[in-house]
């Protein structure tokens, strides 16, 4: 017998690219044109380095004391993680522990799958209709737990908070997970129901809409005893996962609220700017309620568009399967970096 | 049915106080007394807040690059996480995959039965024998894979290379973990040994000696082959599990080696200096190859003076467990903390 016949073997996830090269447009990974907010810099310049000798505080609760006042959420009502996918890996180990499989849409977060394979728990993936929707009847089946992203991921596509709140309704027995990633950039957020359901987990990130995906931050909203059961998880897998600057800088990230609503708008500004611009060229597309815009091209492939725009230094993402891989998942990046997106495909297209 | 029924339950791993009350000696949590490098804080000094806007590298290359020179080890054969727990967490899940149990001293470190229970690894816990030392033939029996730390932790006691690659040669069908968290303050690293044995992980971190416990940064060495299949569980956990300043201050942390030595040497210094003053007390110890020392006094029990210590304002740490209830885990701290223990104890003894 080999060593090897024990190992835990796995086809991990491929995150997007991140290119050394310079003078690129990068606009693969959903991250914030701007940089994070003025208030992060100042934590920054006041961080003393001499207190990374001494473990981070276990229970993060500088960041989780700025969260709990920012949404108005009790301290033990809410967790942290190393980014959402932290938070998301450690939710599916702990809530998605059944013999039925848990559901999720097809075209969704390509994580999700992977999780489920490297815990094995029995997954099933649900169509979305042909307009990229979830249709929530499908949701009614038996399963071990629920999990989509609102707004989707890489659709794009908002659903509103009585859809969200039918599925709830549906599955009170297990688990059910929206993770909302994108929310601020359109959409109503789950929060508001998490007391009225003890098994909704809300999950968020600093990521997307705070510029903050350098530093890793993630967190959930719960019931007081789902955020429980994810703590002792939490604590059995490792006690001290938010490093020193990340709950002093991430604390600071709240800080500043005009400067992030003024990020989000600018972002929503551009995507619905080149909305028209993109048809203007042939392109189709769901209506993004994110910082993306998922778009085909009614003739050119999408995997010639891709290739071309990275010959001209603009990186976007694309998946070869199935239903998607005609499309491109554009990241909204700054006004100018848009319009040079836009004369690329002009050329191209 | 209620949806707690499918919840993964599990008792936690409890860490060392992170006390916040000032003026407190903390010997609790084997922390550096000393500041992380000079060089951490000039990296700290010119990070660019503006990049944190942006994901990190997900294969955390010049962490890597830099433990690569600095250890003389092929890239690929060296893994980060956040923290050794983070990496010995990954490791188990990865490794140990077996019905048959995988085997550790009775006394150990504590997280790896809460691991072992979180991933429902089946476990044999071997005792140490009457001094705390290994007995190696006691790890000669069927298994689905070994892990101890050497030097030993809470007891500090050191084992030597022989009594290692005697435990890896009867053992080369499972995964053979040496956790050497407190390797820099005695002893000999087993790293020579992960070219002739691919079933060897080396962990390490930068928690102890190199004063970065709020930092969050561990590492492991072994055959390329082993490194790939934890990687692989990796990408399927998190992507970015290394945010942008645990990468940088990370690398940072390797440029001074003059001052590292310095550090060792120091606390190993004040280690030495301290056992005789603590034997004069009437306390007995293993000789301790480590950052703390493990002591029980021949009279005074270990509550008493674990309690009577607290209410001076210096706190150690003292486990309730089967054989080590009346020792307690001492910190090396400064000397002059160290003096104050000295005086401290004589009051108590």
């Amino acid at each position: 017998m080999s060593w090897e016949e024990n190992v835990r073997k796995v086809v991990p996830y491929t995150p997007g690219e991140q290119p050394k090269i310079n003078n690129i447009i990068k606009l693969n990974t959903n991250e914030c044109p701007y940089p994070p907010a003025p208030s992060v810099k100042r934590a920054m310049d006041s961080f003393e380095y001499e207190t990374l000798r001494l473990y981070p505080d276990p229970n993060s609760g500088s960041l989780i004391s700025a969260l709990s006042d920012y949404y108005n959420v009790p301290s033990d009502q809410i967790f942290v993680g190393v980014g959402s996918d932290d938070v998301l890996s450690m939710a599916f180990l702990t809530f998605f522990n059944s013999d039925k499989p848990i559901l999720f849409p097809d075209i969704t977060y390509s994580f999700y799958d992977v999780w489920a394979d490297l815990y094995k728990i029995p997954y099933k993936q649900i169509p979305l209709d042909e307009d990229f929707r979830i249709k929530k009847e499908d949701y009614y089946i038996e399963n071990g737990g629920v999990i989509f992203p609102n707004p989707n991921a890489p659709t794009g596509l908002v659903e509103d908070l009585d859809m969200v709140e039918d599925i709830l309704q549906n599955n009170n027995e297990v688990v059910v997970i929206v993770d909302e990633a994108y929310i601020d950039f359109g959409g109503k957020s789950a929060l508001p129901l998490i007391d009225k359901y003890e098994n909704l987990l809300v999950v968020q990130t600093f990521s997307k809409s705070r510029a903050m995906a350098g530093m890793r931050i993630g967190f959930a909203f719960g019931s007081k005893k789902l955020i429980g059961y994810l703590n002792d998880a939490k604590f059995s897998f490792n006690s001290y996962t938010m490093n020193r600057p990340s709950l002093e800088l991430g604390a600071a990230t709240l800080a500043d609220k005009e400067y992030f609503n003024e990020t989000c708008s600018r972002i929503i500004a551009t995507r619905e700017r080149v909305k028209p611009l993109l048809a203007e060229l042939g392109f189709v597309f769901p209506d993004s309620s994110s910082n993306f815009i998922f778009a085909k091209h009614k003739t050119v492939s999408g995997k010639k568009i891709f290739e071309e725009l990275r010959s001209r230094g603009i990186i976007v993402r694309r998946w070869d399967l199935p239903r998607i891989s005609e499309y491109l998942r554009i990241t909204i990046g700054t006004d100018e970096q848009m319009d040079t997106l836009i004369s690329a495909l002009k050329e191209i297209v």
